[in-house]
């Protein structure tokens, strides 16, 4: 496969005349070939057609089909596989091995929903078979299935170019929807979109799919994203970023004259709270785990941890941790824009009133690689400032010291939703534990007990996603099998004859899909 | 029990100095004792502080406490039943023999929420047990549930004084998921709504649940309900009502600091589509059905019929529907305002260019009982006017005559979304069916043959929902058991010690929910 510098929509190459952006080396800061055009609001118009288009033929494949078709892509990523790690490492700095891991979760997660149709439970198939002899009146034949909701518009991740951008999470639950996808690539990774792209294209085609099954668009994010989401085509939006963007696509959504759900995943600084019987068992491996979490990936994690609760007599972390962040090198962070981010959250946090700065790692001077650097306050200046919840992304943490169980609770209850929530405790912890565990359930969508947010099981009980401003919509994920139903919608068949009906409600149940047939779980 | 005219918050009677109403019975004018206060938004606070309160302890009852509530509930109302309906009566026009269905429907309702309870499948647990020697990493233990998302708004509807107020759907499918529910009283039926909900105060008392779990409060919509919906400690809102209010509400909830969803079920047209075989079987069989479902509870459904499509060749249809509806007499509305609303409604249909006016019922003056009407037109003026859509809430219709298959497509294209659509066909018809289906599918909630959409049944399979405006978010119903999944939402637990799981998640499964474990569902 040639490297082909352009949008695509429904399998063609489109050039665009609305500007351009080349992809960066955040290392180096040198530019990279191709240079990859812009396409303007015509083409966002007909992309959202085509995918308009596509939706009837695509969603009355049948599982096997969509199954097959999101395998075909894992394959086509797969045969590219050297080529999309080498050009996703040259535009985000991110290393070898940790993209060729993130590419191994991408084509992995594109299985896992092939395995999910399979099984089928996701159709969620509700009988209720007619009772002509009921009392007082007869109840009719009732039959329910999901269906999917219409196309939907994806916005690449910056931080991850591959399990959350072009055929990431979003793209790969949508598709098994049954919704054609509109990807609006991220800039900061233009080349790994493209080559991811045109893998989903030849899959798509081997695959018989309709060709407006998969777009994607370069363009700039104030007009062609927001375009994106406006449009009456569109019935949906995945999104992985920043809070200021997610909550500006909310806006749109919900000011169409048809709103449109938006499932945004914004920010979240993941607490962890250490309790007095886990720190007793080793401070110093504590502090190792926790510098090994925040640092990783240069702390671009959506469960990065940035807040710690410690207690106030803390028999060594937060000096452990300090020497630990002091000799860790910074590393090269996604792009100039971030790492600017990053020194400005930072130098913030250092000028507010009640914060000590406790440590810093080593810069790397001229290559966006930044000090890693570590932050200590007190409870009361966590309450009453607020700023101090605002995600810094990046590898900076503040440790906060509580000084019993009733001030961690009461800080605890000021946070805002967070994607996950952290506790080590050892059983001598338990009663304060059990204290805590109903704060964090209101406030999070995965609680984890003695390890580190930032590995994210991709599986059916993986929860990535909590209240809001962690996420737009609190009653989804987008990692695991549960993304799937982010995507569709009950509808409900009355009377229907038979030669009419779907065949995920046919008696014969062709589909061999799980059931619930008047009350009765049949899988 | 004597009737105590008061919101009662957590409990407690509380007087209000907002204000009052009094129930009117709508066929005579007569103002029905006793005089209601309302609250001011001090009081909404008190409701929504009590409602928070009560959550955390709530929340941890377990599924048969909650699920034995929810039948004390039910069981208090049919101790009074006698009073209820007959206030009902005096307060909504509504005839005993519906009343009293609609009683059995919401006692019904509140004991298949109980049944959904015992049977668990709305936890939707799942687990994932660890891999300690999967490579290249372990996998860690993952479990998931469903928790419920906090206290909840619900406003009572003018037109199902039972089954959609003080103790209806949403209150019962919110308290079974766990969510402490305020209630804002419709003030068209204020007597009603107290009655009902002193029996759910005396069933929270006897259940031994947190006096906050309930409270129902009179009062303004602009004031009280709004206030409700922006109240930081509310959590989700369940409304049936007009598009303008339930529109009111979605601004209201997306525009707090932390947005929350609304569940609001609008309005609704309710397409039938006649087909040319169906027609052939009888005209006047189907002009006697459709009339009897238009004007039933004098129209006050949200799946009335308002919208029917019939082959230009029409058969006598329009015919047989028209002298059916010039000898049938009109039904005392709900208030005056709804039935000022019906006349504007229908003159504004009656001057529409392109609008002929087929029939009228009987008009009974002075008791607020407009005429039942029926308009026609074609479907290049229905396509043209958009207003056309618009509901008239009663028992009025337009009967749309259609060429062909491609010109019946093309205007079932412009429907906006809609709770049902109806097909009437026999075996002769199948292909037009087909080429229909799809669009039907994409536009509503619940698709019906050979039947009218007036009767929805209480059970697993139905949905009354569908794609906005007819609801604000067509991903859920809010008839039937998958109702309950509105108020929640998953949260992941990863490495939790055994003896710190929630019951729903521990190995033992101690409450015999169904679970998805390993990927294998168990039931």
């Amino acid at each position: 496969m040639t490297l082909v510098a352009s949008s695509i929509i429904a399998g063609q190459p489109v050039t665009g005349n609305a500007g351009q952006v080349r992809g960066i080396n955040p290392a180096t800061g040198e530019s990279l070939d191709p240079t990859f055009t812009f396409v303007d609001e015509a083409a966002v118009d007909q992309a959202a057609e085509a995918a308009w288009q596509a939706f009837d033929i695509y969603r009355s494949t049948s599982p096997e089909q969509r199954a097959a078709f999101l395998e075909l892509i894992a394959q086509y990523i797969e045969a590219d596989k050297d080529r999309i790690v080498e050009r996703a490492g040259l535009e985000t700095g991110l290393p070898q091995g940790r993209l060729t891991g993130e590419l191994g979760r991408t084509t992995g997660q594109l299985r896992a929903f092939a395995a999910e149709l399979r099984i089928g439970a996701h159709q969620e198939i509700r009988i209720n078979t007619a009772q002509p002899d009921r009392l007082p009146a007869p109840s009719p034949d009732l039959r329910q299935r999901q269906i999917p909701l219409g196309p939907v518009a994806v916005f690449g991740a910056s931080n991850f170019p591959l399990a959350f951008s072009t055929a990431g999470g979003d793209t790969a639950s949508a598709l098994a929807a049954g919704c054609p996808v509109v990807v609006k690539a991220h800039n900061a990774h233009p080349g790994t979109a493209a080559l991811v792209g045109q893998a989903v294209t030849l899959a798509a085609t081997e695959a018989g799919m309709p060709a407006g099954v998969f777009s994607q668009l370069f363009g700039a994010g104030s007009s062609v994203g927001q375009r994106l989401v406006a449009h009456h085509r569109i019935k949906a939006v995945g999104f992985t970023g920043s809070r200021g963007a997610g909550i500006a696509l909310m806006k749109t959504a919900a000011a169409r004259p048809e709103p449109i759900p938006v499932y945004a995943e914004m920010s979240s600084i993941n607490p962890v709270v250490i309790f007095p019987g886990a720190l007793s068992t080793g401070a110093q491996d504590l502090a190792a785990g926790f510098v090994s979490s925040l640092t990783m990936g240069s702390g671009q994690f959506c469960t990065n941890p940035g807040l710690i609760f410690v207690p106030a007599k803390d028999s060594g972390f937060v000096d452990a941790a300090g020497s630990t962040l002091a000799s860790t090198d910074g590393q090269t962070m996604l792009t100039t824009g971030i790492c600017g981010s990053y020194f400005e959250g930072v130098v913030r946090l250092a000028e507010t009133p009640g914060i000590t700065a406790v440590s810093a790692g080593k810069e790397l001077p001229g290559r966006n690689a930044p000090a890693p650097a570590l932050f200590l306050t007190d409870t009361d200046t966590f309450r009453s400032v607020p700023d101090l919840q605002e995600e810094i992304f990046g590898s900076a943490a503040l440790v906060v010291q509580y000084r019993d169980e009733p001030d961690l609770v009461f800080a605890l209850e000021t946070l805002q939703g967070q994607l996950t929530a952290t506790v080590h405790a050892v059983e001598e912890d338990s009663s304060e534990v059990q204290a805590i565990m109903p704060v964090l359930e209101r406030k999070v969508g995965r609680i984890l007990f003695n390890g580190w947010p930032t590995g994210v099981e991709v599986n059916d009980s993986m929860v990535h996603g909590g209240p809001f401003p962690a996420t737009s919509d609190s009653r989804t994920t987008s990692v695991g099998s549960l993304a799937i139903y982010r995507f569709q919608r009950p509808v409900s068949y009355q009377n229907i004859p038979s030669n009419l009906l779907p065949e995920a409600l046919q008696d014969a149940n062709p589909w061999g899909l799980p059931r619930r047939v008047d009350g009765s779980l049949q899988s």
